[in-house]
């Protein structure tokens, strides 16, 4: 790409990796920064840059934040009895966002996939079990509805049944709004499964 | 959003800044970004900065460049004596991989357009002008074939035509590959009057 100067297709390679972006919007991200004030190119990259760094792990939950426990570990206005499991810091947002689960949480941070290798040890599982020795009574499973994630759903469920702690699994049905006619077997079938009394 | 870090919220509020980049896309990239090597992260951000910085326009053809001439506006390979007027840097380079346009451009920024406010002054009109005097011999204009373009191309080509300076426009019509059947009226007719003898 000789038409283009070094930095600019540097630059568009550089974007090109991150996920979701393909080699067009790669180009228009690229000839969009250029056209940025100086100050904000340089703010962005300075965002990106102590994101990174200061990121980490809260020591209880695993969620991502920026001090040692995150914002809702260490609130006493949340029920810390109740721990829900979920495969990622976006999946505790989406509960976050309902305002509605009074409980805290355990992030995963993956889910298991003997199909790309990621094993029992690769998520963090061993953070889960060495929390419950602290008074929790119910660990709810709410990782997702793929296959990974009932696969990593059977083996929390397995894994901790036997310590004494109640487990459970959301719900998994029709979605609200959603057109049965738009929706797959397998759905179908476990909204019939999971029906509840009126 | 308090269930993510402050540093997370902002990466995630800088990015759907970008064009073509919605809230999900956002959050999406901030946790890619967040798990990947802080050394990777660190030469994006340099690369952006970078670019930003040395990246500026060429002193003939106003492309994107890091040097004070473009490579094309620089080659001795290339004949001077044809301009192909673009609207930016991407359409340039779309006509740089046909590999077959020999000639050099001149690059606007831009296309006039009234209802947002972007006028003859606001786009690289004047330095075009200016390049006329040296000796070129046909302006081809590429503007995209859109309204703004179309007013671009009747308002170039009624300014260099009085100069003397052979003025041509890209045909327009029917995409190599494309359907009558789903193409629409605008671009049929224009098809039908472009028509050339077999």
């Amino acid at each position: 790409m000789d038409y283009y100067s070094n930095q600019i297709s540097r630059l568009i390679e550089e974007f090109s990796c991150l996920p979701g972006i393909g080699a067009k919007s790669a180009a228009r991200l690229a000839f969009h920064l250029i056209h940025m004030p100086e100050a904000d190119v340089k703010r962005l990259a300075d965002t990106m840059v102590e994101a990174r760094q200061k990121v980490r792990y809260c020591k209880v939950c695993c969620t991502l934040t920026d001090s040692e426990l995150c914002p809702i570990c260490s609130s006493t206005q949340r029920d810390h009895k109740t721990v829900m499991v979920v495969e990622n810091t976006r999946d505790l947002a989406a509960y976050e966002k309902t305002g509605k689960y009074n409980g805290v949480y355990h992030v995963l941070h993956g889910a298991i996939s003997p199909m790309i290798g990621i094993g029992p040890e690769d998520i963090k599982l061993k953070e889960l079990i060495s929390r419950l020795a602290d008074d929790v009574e119910e660990v709810i499973i709410a990782t997702n509805s793929s296959l990974e994630g009932e696969t990593t759903a059977m083996y929390i469920s397995k894994l901790i049944k036997p310590i004494g702690v109640k487990v459970t699994r959301i719900a998994s049905g029709v979605p609200v709004g959603g057109d049965l006619e738009y929706i797959d077997e397998v759905t179908l079938l476990r909204a019939l499964d999971g029906r509840t009394e009126l």
